[in-house]
Formats: structure tokens, C-alpha cells, sequence
């Protein structure tokens, strides 16, 4: 049906990268992190990328995540897997937000959220390189899309959530066909129990950034930006910072497509948007540091952001600072004004680490770092049907004479 | 952004027209059932947007829901409501379906259903023909899109729902700015309610088929499959049949679309599909009558087609014998089955209306009533996310010292 999953087209990966020391590895095998312990970044052969793909060949293509497939590192057609990954519609919100203010609605994707950008890539990934059986820190989202994949390819799941995960995302995990366990910490304490795993040989760690290829799938969001907004990009985006694996992704997409001549240099204010609660990648943007401490006690009503320590950070830090923009954090209650007022005032339902997008847009309007006239997009990680809702109904007797005048 | 919401572009519309007597309604105004008491369907100049809209021209615009709006009501651009009614994707699910079986996941739209599609167009026409206040009974999904979008526009609603519908449902309709009210009764007692407060001229009635636009949103899965198909459709269309909006709609489509060159004149088998514990269109179909009695005691776990009397009755029994397909009823232990299985062997969550259509095919493939080799539609109406799911997780201590290997 969809030529996009099934046409076989050119690839071009030349290498992967460590992202702090630029040392070469070899693509088309299993990588973890480099040996300085960072995350390695695919590299393409972009002259050759060049001067095949054209963007208007991209963009006259179904408009999924798999027409991007020469700036993937998916090598055999027969190694796609795919649930539908649609490109999100950007939608307005002109009561909640402002005249130029577009949310980029990921909650549409398979397992709704964006997650499913990186989660699709990397299992296509695994299930090209062998892999057998896959194990996984999350917050929720993340374990939902990695289930979803790999039982479609027959991937053995192990994930690990904290304890206060919303109980619908442990329970679409294993619907999907993961086994499923809480541990009493946070999403570094399940990690530590995912890496030691890992070490002893029982299975391979999907951990964000510590394989190498969520980031290529997640780097979709920023090519999808510039081909809606016609090969420019918005002016502003706002994203929900937790690993910052999108945020990064994004960063490199526009790279590579300057490299390409598919845009210009202009790039958008990156805004990494956290929680009060737990906002490590602030205080070391304010800080001026390069690193980001780990954030202790953390808590946040966003639990998708409630990432004490990203082994990435340097990365986001480096996006965030040269692109013009700022790391910031906002409270709880503040999130969830938002989110309610999105869904009151612009019938859009947004999940919780969306509403901090929109409560820091708000507040960088306050403080002028941006201006109305300037087009924001703000990043909705997910669907708002995840998350909990106040009960606001009443009951009627269907017997009873009842005054409808007063309803 | 998107031209297809913010280009003019030429409407046409003639009238309106009785579905059971033809007689001829006035367009642009306001209408409920007709004098006979039936739904009222919408006709258009097939000619003139033959000579103006070719397939190819529509099939070139950004792929949402507004790119056929020279096969829509909406006059004016500016009446346009929207929240990225963005064309649903259509998944394969070979292990638990079969070789030709795709899903076309409705889920992915505003509000997590395909109820969007006909409400954003019943509130887009409101819009147009000023109405301030709507009132509709809802088993859930309905009720979530009509707030969404009259929210969006301004509009006020209230929403009346059976007192055991899911309580997710009655969250994000409050959530989304409507009064919701529970009903110790079945959504026609709630349509009672709504129809005696419209006859006091309290609010318009947006009851199902009650007004007229809500099938020619709905007849956009038609218009998509087509066009996802190469102009040409599936041989099997398995739908689940509550109030019969999308089939009805869909069988509107195909003929608009015959009548315009686009397609011939071979048509999928049309499959209503009911819960054993609600059938009364599969009664009917089975003693050959042309209308359905009431369904008493309605009871299954697929509460969106719990609807014991449906006013298009006669339009639903009509398409699926013209179609040479057949009304059937599964039991909810196998429409529970095959939401578990999509999750398990093709890792797509469903709901468990679209487990009936699974279940549904399954039984009509073991009747021979389909074969495998020939292509088949699965209606999933609506995200999986909105339904119980069982918890399956164990839970570990951190500071354990566990053994991996037995996870």
C-alpha cells in the first residue's frame, strides 16, 4: 500500500560518531555507548544524500516518518517495522496560547506519544543487528513503544518503571507483550538495574541515547517541521526536556539538512523546557556549566521529565546555547493551568509535560524572550488521555421530571 | 500553514433530501430528521465538481480531512474548525488478522476516535448556521469530539451519557469544556433527554443522524480509502455498527465518487458487525426485514455499538445487502480475545469495538463468507488508551539483591 515501506531505496550511513570526542566507529554493528561514555551520532554521506534525494522527491512521498529513509540508517527494506507513524498535525491554539502558536500534537503516534519516533528506529535497528531480547528504563511512554515494536518483530521485552508510573502505562506495556516491573526508585535506579543486566550478557540496553539510534528516528520531528513549514522552520520550539533525545535529534536534523541545501542557516530558539522539581539542564544553563549535575529528590507531576541525570546533556546544553534560546523550568502548578487551559479554551487536551511547554511559553513571553509575532511550536509529547482528569460530571434520574431549562 | 484550511475553494451543494421519501430540503439552513421522521443526506453537484475537481487535484493537497471539500457542506473557509483531522493510517496485522488484513486505526484522530470526523463537520456547519447551544447523548467517543470542537468555536454543550460509561470518556468531555450529565438509563434514554429540551427550544438536537452533516464527515474513511487504495477499494469492509453514521457514510462516498469517474462500480462486501449482547440490525438482516425493533436488555463490553434502536436502520440493512455482505454478532469473550491478541501477536492496542470487527472476520473467514487472499478493512474506532486493561506488572526492591537471570 504504502511505497514507503515497502520500495527499496539507497542508504547512506558512513560511520557513527562518539559525540564528545568525534572517535569513529564502525556502523552496521552493535553499539552502545562510546568508550568516553557518551552517545554516539550516525553519520551520512550527505554530497551523495545530495544529489539523489532532492527535497521535493521527500516531499512528494506519503508523509510518514519512513519517507525520510535516506537520512535513515534502516539498510534492508525487510527491516522496517511500522505501526503507522503518521506526521503530526500542528495544531493552533490561539485562546490558550497565541496568534502564532502551534502545538505539534505527537500523541497521535502509535502508542501516543513520541516516543514511538525513536522506539520504531532503534527495534528496526535491533531486528536488522540480531538482537533477541531488549531491556528498558521508562517513565512509561517510552517501555509503551518498545513493547509495541518488538513484539511485532518478535523481540523479547524486559522493562523497568518506578513504582509511580500511571498505572495506564504499565499496563499498555504489557498489553503489548512486555514483561513488566516497578521498582521503588526513580528511572536512573531502574536504569542501574537495566545496565547491570546488560553487563551480565542477558540482554541489550535501550536506555535513551545509550544505543544509538532512537536519536535518528526522534530527528524526524525537525524534518517534519521544515517540510510543514514549507523548508523554513518556526521561529521558537518548546520541548519537553527529560533525556532531550528529541531536542538533540532536531539540532542534528537541521544540520543535516543545511548540508543538503534543503534550508538555510536560520535556526529556531531552542527552549528545553523542565520541571521545577527536577531541572538539571536549568540550573547547569544558568550555572554556565557543560554538565549537568544529577537533580536530587526529584518530583514533578510530568513524570515524562523527571530525568534526574541525561547522559546527553552536554548535547541539549550546546543546542539550547546556539541556537539563542534558554533552559527553563517551570512548577507543577503552573503545568497543570495550562493543560487545563488548553483543553477549556482550545478543546485541545494536552498531556502534562506538553502544559509545561505552553506554562513556559507563556512565561517567555512575560520576560520578552519571545515575541507574539513570532512563530512558536510547542512540543505535546503525548496524548492527554494518558493522564488523570477531574470526575466534573453530575447524575440524572431518567424517571425523574427534571427542569432542563436549569441544566 | 495548511492550505486545505485556509484556501477558498468552490462548494456544491444543491439540497437536501429525505433518505426514506427523497423528499427535497432547502441547503444552508437548519435541519433535523425530515417530516417522515428519517435522516436527511446531503446532495451535491456531481457534475460541476467532476468538471473542476479531478482526483489527482485532491489527491496532490495535504492529506487531512479538509482536502475534499468540494465533497463537503462547509461554504465558508472561515467556518473551517480543526483540530488535525489528519488521514488515518492503515495497519497490517498479520498474525492476528491475517496476510490481506489492515486496520485502519481511527484512534489517531482528535479526541483518540473517528467520531471526530463527523462531529467536526456537524460543528462547522453549526458554526455556519449560527447555533449557540447543542445538546447530544453519548456512549463516550461522541461526546469527547462534539466538546472538543464546539469549545474550539465557541459553542455550548451539554452531554448526557449512560451512568456506566467509561469513566475516561465522561473526564475529557468535562475536561473539554462541555456539562456532562450521567443517566441511569441506555443512550436512547439520554436521547430522550436531549430531544425533549430541543423541542422546548432549550438546544439543537445533535443527536446521531438527527442532523445532517455528521455522515458527511463520517463519509471521509470512503473518500480515504480510495484514495490509500489507488482508486480502487478493499474487498471487505468489516465496521462496527452502532448508530451505522460510517457505514452509512462510506456507501454515500463510494457512489458520490462512481458518479465522478474516480472509481468503478465494484464495491466491498460490507460487514455491519453488533455484540451478541446488542444485534438488532444483525436480527433484522437475518428475517429479511428492512427495519429494526428495539434491542431489549442491551449488554456487551463494546459500550460505543451498545445502541439498541438506530434511526438509519433501514440505510444500514440496505447497504450491506446491496454490497452482498452480511450483518453479524460476536460475543464479548471473543471480542476480548481479539484485543488481546492485536496486542500480543501484532503489538496494536485496539478498543474493544474494534476487537468485534477482528472477532468478526475471524467468524466470517471460518464461514467462508471472506477468503483470506482478499483484502479487508478492520474498523478500529477509536485509541485502545480510553479502555481497561489488566495490570500484569511485578514489582522489585532497588537495594535487592536480585537475580536477573529469572526475570
Amino acid at each position: 500500500m504504502n511505497p514507503n515501506l515497502t520500495t527499496d531505496r539507497p542508504t547512506f550511513v558512513t560511520h557513527l560518531e562518539c559525540s564528545l570526542t568525534g572517535e569513529r566507529y564502525e556502523a552496521d554493528q552493535l553499539h552502545g555507548l562510546s568508550r568516553a561514555g557518551r552517545p554516539l551520532l550516525v553519520r551520512y554521506d550527505l554530497p551523495s544524500i545530495r544529489a539523489v534525494a532532492p527535497r521535493a522527491m521527500i516531499a512528494a512521498r506519503p508523509t510518514d516518518l519512513w519517507r525520510w529513509r535516506e537520512l535513515l540508517p534502516v539498510r534492508r527494506t525487510s527491516d522496517i517495522v511500522s505501526l503507522g507513524e503518521i506526521e503530526t498535525p500542528l495544531v493552533p491554539i490561539p485562546k490558550s496560547g497565541g496568534p502564532n502558536v502551534l502545538v505539534k500534537d505527537e500523541g497521535r503516534l502509535p502508542t501516543g506519544s513520541f516516543k514511538a519516533r525513536g522506539l520504531v528506529m532503534a527495534v528496526a535497528m535491533a531486528k536488522a543487528l540480531g538482537i533477541k531480547k531488549i531491556a528498558m528504563p521508562t517513565n512509561g511512554n517510552a517501555g509503551a513503544a518498545l513493547a509495541a515494536y518488538a513484539t511485532r518483530c518478535g523481540i523479547e521485552t524486559i522493562v523497568f518503571c518506578p513504582d509511580d508510573t500511571p498505572e495506564i502505562n504499565v499496563r499498555e506495556i504489557a498489553a503489548q507483550g512486555a514483561r513488566v516491573y516497578r521498582v521503588n526508585g526513580l528511572i536512573d535506579d531502574c536504569g542501574a538495574i537495566v545496565g547491570k543486566g546488560a553487563a551480565e550478557g542477558l540482554w541489550f540496553d535501550f536506555s535513551t541515547l545509550k544505543e544509538p539510534y532512537r536519536i535518528e528516528g526522534k530527528k524526524t520531528m525537525g524534518l517534519e517541521l521544515a517540510a510543514q513549514f514549507g523548508w523554513k522552520l518556526p521561529q521558537a520550539i518548546f520541548y519537553p526536556t527529560g533525556g532531550g533525545t528529541g531536542l538533540i535529534g532536531m539540532w542534528k536534523a537541521f544540520a543535516e539538512m543545511e548540508a543538503l541545501g534543503w534550508i538555510g542557516s536560520e535556526r529556531p530558539k531552542m527552549f528545553a523546557i523542565q520541571s521545577s522539581g527536577c531541572a538539571p539542564i536549568v540550573r547547569a544553563f544558568e550555572a554556565g556549566e557543560e554538565h549537568a549535575e544529577r537533580w536530587e529528590d526529584a518530583h514533578t507531576v510530568a513524570a515524562g521529565i523527571r530525568v534526574p541525570k541525561a547522559v546527553g546533556d552536554f548535547l541539549i546544553l550546546r543546542a539550547v546555547r546556539e541556537s539563542g534560546g534558554r533552559a527553563m523550568a517551570v512548577g507543577d502548578p503552573a503545568i497543570l493551568q495550562a493543560v487545563e487551559d488548553a483543553a477549556l479554551k482550545d478543546g485541545l487536551l494536552i498531556c502534562p509535560e506538553g502544559g509545561a511547554t505552553l506554562a513556559a511559553y507563556r512565561e517567555a513571553l512575560r520576560l520578552g524572550l519571545v515575541d507574539e509575532d513570532e512563530s512558536a511550536v510547542l512540543f505535546n509529547c503525548a496524548t492527554g488521555l494518558k493522564y488523570p482528569m477531574a470526575d466534573a460530571s453530575k447524575t440524572l434520574d431518567r424517571f425523574a421530571e427534571i427542569d432542563l431549562a436549569v441544566l
